[in-house]
């Protein structure tokens, strides 16, 4: 079955009328229920039937009586499978958890796209407790990628991405430590937004790494994106304000982030880099060594390996023969790390985050490709060496965000009907908006939709 | 030799005219040569000479002219031995690093207190490495309690608190990681000041423990610590309002807090609770379940053994041999612990800073004694065994705000004449500018000074 019209193009038409908000929710609802629990490959993990559809009715009731409503009415929204809802166990992708006490409260992010009016249809498949960068989930089944079903969906956000491309949501909540939510966007085709780390609470989400967890979410656009992240930040959104590329000076990764870089992700990105040079930005070449320093940081696992074994060892201890092995192996390489060693690394990163701050400001933004390579087979990951290479893969250009702490969006670059691709643009810290405006400027030179 | 004016009661002087600062500078200078290096008791490390007289004679010399100065022009203060000075090694009370490189640039408070005009007139001596609150240091010797000179002066910024009672300073700059600037204060007669922790930046101060290093003003009033302290803070100074106490509502520690209080500490605590009551001020005693908890997170060591053994690892694999060995034994305790207990200990410090910070949202502030018991003799701390009970009783009490990270003023309440005793007036973290309100509005009525 194919659906031919994203959600997100029939949702323009609560706005004006046309489409109720019960309506968009059913269309939702009924994809999710068609192809979202497909056994050995869910999408969703969780559907809320009675409470999309109570959501829906809410808002068309509010629309008729002609009250003001909040930003997200009516819209369908999915959440990864980590956020906690009140009354109900977060799982995140594990089966360990399923006896867990029931969360007490919606997670903060919960709680503030249901005050802005957002449908939540499901909860989203993901790689357990969000440790990979390809997406597979051995508990749920590994979802296939929405542009070739034989691919990894990317991850840890796997059903996130996918959701939003099979109109099963008008846009995703996902979260990104390593990539998580850049991944999935990107190998989905569409835009993904990862917010300088402290700029959404984590509040209810299970934590994965402290230090490097943000909350964003993937979506079809940059606008949509940020209207989203505005309701995940607790701002009223503002209209969002595309900038001319021909104002403005872009750094051009070199080095680490270009290596590996395979024929199809090149001819894309050059094309991409084109496109915005003919228009008239300024493409300058810069190679950063604290990006070249990020591998060595997490050589020993990082901070994701010291903080999950710091949240998992007394679960582990507990059910450890419940986990995907190839997530506890990793989680485990924490239990090695010393205090003073982990503290170290807090030193380091600080140091290496105000260095590559300063280099960036004389930038409007930092380019390089989302992710070095289309996305692999899924059968191409059984084995236990080719997942380790794969995963690095992925994960690599994605995780300097993370750890030097910029904000950053995917954008989908490769020609329709291909595999995809996608841009990276980064900001400094705390640049959100700025970044936003950026992101949407050059989108409309660069990107080439899927399905369009 | 005795100095019956502090030099605070000279320095309004230079303010209306009466006095230079060549003068001042001069008279600290003078009691600096006289005292402060007396061998086996040194109460300074370094002197200023030429950079003392050509600060004041330029303060001079824009008054003369009508030029408007900076919030400490002319004004003689001293820095702890543990704040780079560009060109200088910054050796923090040891000699280990009496060969390390110098410091390239000024610390970050250093370069704002010479912006304001102050007159930097040296470096007081320390514990080494600020690691303990009693004050001993065996390579420049312990200087004697200002107030009885067989006894311990407090720790560890124990110079400072003695140069602002012998007028070798209008105010002294500490650190306080554990008490080090309210203990060395309360034992001098004097007002310290903690302020909440992230208030000052500690760049060019050598890192004890950065999660709780803070930096802070020892003085003789609360008024002159809010002004150092706004300097530090790179604010403009405020205009302190002290509040009546008969509008405020006070929680009165209870529990740990008020274990093994001594009978002098007893009787001037008391009085000053009884001054403030008959003021008309609402006393509630309040014992918080998060106080009871410190010592617990501190059992291994906590923060301070975990980042100092980061720091020093190292140095003291090449020069552990030169170490204050009691010293060396504290920041040993770090090596034992794992990245994943100290994150443990982070996420708990998290969430019992969270708890008393609510708790103590109904009060204008918390007090409790600052330390439980009059300064020990000297003497009394030969055995291994009494330094390590004598120094966590003396670093209990100020360390609660450490770990909870209230900002904190203690004010001397003894009776003229007699051995020290301090009150402690703990505030919310970042409510700095209204604690030091209330501290000059119970300083009105509690402070019993010392040579006054």
């Amino acid at each position: 079955m194919t659906y031919p019209t994203p959600l997100a193009d029939v949702a323009a038409g609560f706005h004006d009328g046309t489409v109720s908000a019960r309506k968009l929710a059913e269309a939702a609802l009924a994809r999710i229920h068609d192809e979202g629990f497909t056994p050995g490959a869910q999408i969703f993990t969780r559907v809320y039937d009675a409470g999309a559809r109570a959501a829906a009715l809410a808002a068309d009731h509010l629309r008729a009586a002609g009250v003001a409503q909040g930003p997200l009415a009516g819209m369908p929204i999915s959440i990864k499978d980590l956020f906690d809802v009140a009354g109900e166990t977060t799982t995140a992708g594990s089966v360990v958890l399923k006896d867990a006490a029931p969360a007490s409260g919606d997670a903060v992010i919960v709680a503030r796209l249901r005050a802005a009016g957002a449908v939540i249809t499901g909860k989203t498949n993901m790689t357990e407790f969000a440790f990979s960068g390809v997406g597979l989930n051995p508990h749920y089944g590994t979802p296939g990628n929405a542009i070739d079903a034989s691919r990894i969906p990317g991850g840890s956000s796997a059903g996130a991405g996918i959701s939003v491309v099979k109109g099963m949501a008008v846009a995703a909540i996902g979260t990104d430590t390593g990539g998580s939510v850049r991944i999935p966007a990107c190998f989905a085709g569409i835009v993904g937004f990862k917010p300088s780390q402290a700029r959404v609470p984590l509040d209810g989400a299970l934590p994965l790494s402290p230090a490097l967890d943000s909350i964003g979410p993937l979506a079809p656009t940059v606008a949509c994106c940020a209207t989203v992240d505005a309701v995940l930040a607790g701002e009223v959104p503002r209209v969002l304000v595309p900038r001319d590329p021909s104002h403005m000076t872009f750094a051009v990764a070199r080095g680490l982030p270009m290596d590996g870089v395979d024929d199809h992700v090149a001819a894309a990105y050059d094309a991409a880099l084109k496109r915005l040079r003919d228009a008239g930005a300024r493409l300058i070449e810069l190679e950063l060594p604290e990006i070249a320093e990020v591998p060595q940081l997490n050589a020993a696992g990082g901070f994701t390996a010291a903080e999950s074994w710091a949240w998992h060892r007394a679960l582990i201890e507990r059910s450890g023969a419940g986990y995907d092995q190839r997530v506890m192996t990793r989680i485990r390489r924490g239990a090695e790390m010393s205090a003073a060693d982990y503290i170290d690394l807090l030193t380091r990163r600080r140091r290496m985050i105000a260095a590559a701050d300063r280099a960036l400001r004389p930038f409007d933004a930092l380019l390089m490709p989302t992710i070095p390579i289309v996305p692999p087979k899924i059968a191409d990951l059984a084995a236990d060496a080719d997942y380790t290479r794969l995963n690095l893969m992925v994960l690599r250009n994605p995780t300097f965000g993370n750890v030097l702490d910029f904000c950053g969006v995917t954008l989908p670059i490769a020609e329709p009907g291909t595999l995809p691709a996608g841009l990276m643009v980064l900001g400094r810290n705390g640049t959100d908006h700025a970044l936003l405006n950026a992101a949407a400027g050059i989108e409309a030179l660069v990107v080439r939709r899927h399905g369009a």
